[in-house]
């Protein structure tokens, strides 16, 4: 028995998870996930990373949308228009249910974690699927109209505002029960950061009390799916983040960002040619196909990641 | 100018409350409103009656189920029974708009009658629809089983439990600014109550502080409109009711329950049997038909109403 640990924002990081929970047992994984980019809406909190990787694992996301929960409509947020209320982040009504239920378990004393296990238990859901903290930790982005919280300046605000600057409100924060046991296992085997956002998916689980020390001390690999594709990133502001923090857009901006972190980094064939100056930093590189549009990339890019970190699948 | 008061609980009561706001001008009525039957729901408050009036007067109820919008799906409910959630309660997409936007307001601090406000100004509703009370008045029944919260019984054990005693938890309380102000205004003219529940969607109201003083010592006349047809209650549970309690299902007892408040008592022609021996109690008695199926319906037995209160209209 050997474990391994993913980190893991939404939508990329999501399917890796899924690809991962598709090739190792249930007692085998710990999925951490980012809740930077929760917030609280009309009510109810709402984490879009958690959903995003609870939709993939249980088989409920919407592959042509890139987001939600398949088979959605919009007939609530509609009525919601009607009643004057804000409509800038769209809630579907089957999506609904998830922040309602979470939302009044939360204000019924339950954690986050204790919460998603609630949930990922009803949906069948067999691995462990845990928030990165039960506090709310929330980032941030600081623009020219001064500091936004995340989800009005990625959705509100569609990106549009140079960022200046990330803060995670709610720090210090502790890492959740199950992220903590993660790190501590002494059948930890693996760790794999899962292709997303390094500024805003990542680095918030990075921030928490423990984790970033826990990381550098490691004894076990660590290997990295780059969230970029021929220089550019699938989906999300990643590649106008970097633009605007003077960074280039490849991999040589990945693996400095995870500098002392990073034992392996997995790339895709269109930024193979990056791979030698990636590897005179120390880093190992492995080159493969990383956009996965089916259950069979998933399961092979996560096959992958577990190989570039010498992990002896059972 | 002169001013109108109507007490109204769900369904029954939103017709006629609706027929009231199609004969008068906005200034002249005020509709006030059971919140006994309210309740928290999957961390949202639930407003049966006031949902009911305000869709009834927006026109957006659903004609033919009887209750709720038109035009409703199930949606969010379905994905929560999936996620485990309590089924016992069905709350529509479109419905859930109400319950969303109310339940975060008051959470923001709004009280009940800002709230209702602001939706009936949304939904373009010009005359005031008022909760009767701020305070939380909550309606429960005895039963074998104890006391049961209302909609737990009413919706939950689908009113199977007899019923040995009914209270309403968190008295004493105010009634609302805008059911209070109505009651002060020295031009009220008339005072009607709407075929609605008398036990569990009147009493709430006259049981809050200085009502039902209020209403003895009215210098207006006061109309009932019955909640009985043919000695039946057209809908919910007050046959059923009238008989645990070993009262007959007429409209004497009506009458008696509302002895002392009731100037006329309209009552339907399948019942017109009994209006010499309600007479004899003191009571004026119309006789009509009562059963609201169309817009035309629900406003002439709204000046019906208004007639027999002597109320003069403009």
């Amino acid at each position: 028995m050997s474990h391994v640990l993913a980190l893991s924002g939404g939508v990329g990081g999501a399917k890796l998870a899924a690809g991962l929970s598709a090739v190792l047992p249930p007692q085998d994984l710990t999925i951490a996930v980012n809740t930077g980019d929760d917030f609280e809406h009309l009510g109810l909190t709402v984490c879009p990373d958690i959903d995003s990787v609870v939709y993939a694992l249980a088989g409920l996301n919407d592959e042509k949308r890139g987001w939600g929960i398949a088979d959605e409509s919009w007939r609530t947020m509609e009525r919601l228009g009607a009643l004057g209320e804000a409509q800038w982040f769209n809630l579907g009504d089957r999506d609904m249910a998830m922040h309602i239920a979470r939302s009044w378990r939360l204000r019924a004393g339950e954690s986050l974690s204790d919460v998603t296990a609630r949930l990922t238990g009803a949906l069948g859901i067999a691995h462990k699927v845990v928030p990165m903290s039960d506090a709310p930790v929330r980032t941030q982005v600081e623009t020219e109209q001064g500091w936004l919280d995340f989800q009005h300046w990625f959705v509100g605000e569609q990106c549009k505002p140079e960022v200046r600057g990330i803060r995670f409100a709610g720090l210090p924060a502790k890492p959740s029960p199950g992220l903590a046991a993660a790190l501590a296992r002494p059948d930890l085997a693996a760790i794999v950061i899962c292709p997303s956002n390094p500024f805003v998916s990542v680095d918030p689980i990075l921030a928490l009390e423990g984790v970033r020390a826990a990381l550098e001390s490691r004894r076990v690999p660590l290997v990295a799916v780059s969230p970029l594709v021929g220089g550019q990133a699938i989906k999300g502001p990643l590649a106008k983040m970097l633009a605007e923090r003077g960074m280039a857009c490849n991999n040589l901006a990945i693996a400095d960002h995870y500098s002392g972190l990073l034992d392996h980094l997995l790339v895709d064939h269109a930024d193979g040619a990056q791979a030698h100056e990636v590897r005179a930093r120390g880093v190992a590189v492995s080159v493969s196909a990383t956009v996965m549009c089916t259950a069979d990339d998933r399961a092979r890019l996560a096959r992958e990641a577990l190989l570039a970190a010498g992990y002896a699948m059972g």
